[in-house]
């Protein structure tokens, strides 16, 4: 399955499965995939992939597929930092 | 100056210099630079640039040094989304 993978992260609201919400955890919401099933989510601009555990739902915008945690999503390159340099 | 850069955008606020915040032009909030001027920026990570023009102030965040428009940043390589697979 090819599609579009966003990023979210809260701290101390719940997941749908009832879980106390990480953002720094390997976790990711899905609209199908059962709670507590393992997915590996491969990025085609990073080339790096992550194995992620399936504990909330969602996300619920056309054309996304997966909505990584802010850990799961730097582990791909989609940090929401980076370092550069100015001029 | 090598530094942290964070992704930030809203619509329809307004910036530091009272400009209407568009997150998709190529701007970025700077503490001390002047608003108006240019900066290019460097990703240490994708090795893409992208020169902005500074129109607001900030980020008022420890060691980072330049707060980037979403446009901006997805220009980079910083993209709040990503095509991914998944296994």
């Amino acid at each position: 399955e090819t599609c579009i993978a966003s990023r979210y992260g809260y701290s101390g609201g719940r997941t749908a499965s009832g879980e106390r919400m990480n953002p720094n955890v390997m976790t990711a919401a899905h609209r199908a995939r059962p709670f507590g099933s393992h997915v590996t989510v491969t990025s085609h601009s990073t080339g790096r992939s992550v194995t992620v555990r399936i504990n909330d739902r969602g996300p619920f915008v056309k054309g996304r597929c997966i909505d990584l945690s802010t850990g799961a999503a730097r582990e791909l390159g989609m940090a929401g930092t980076t370092t550069v340099s100015l001029r």
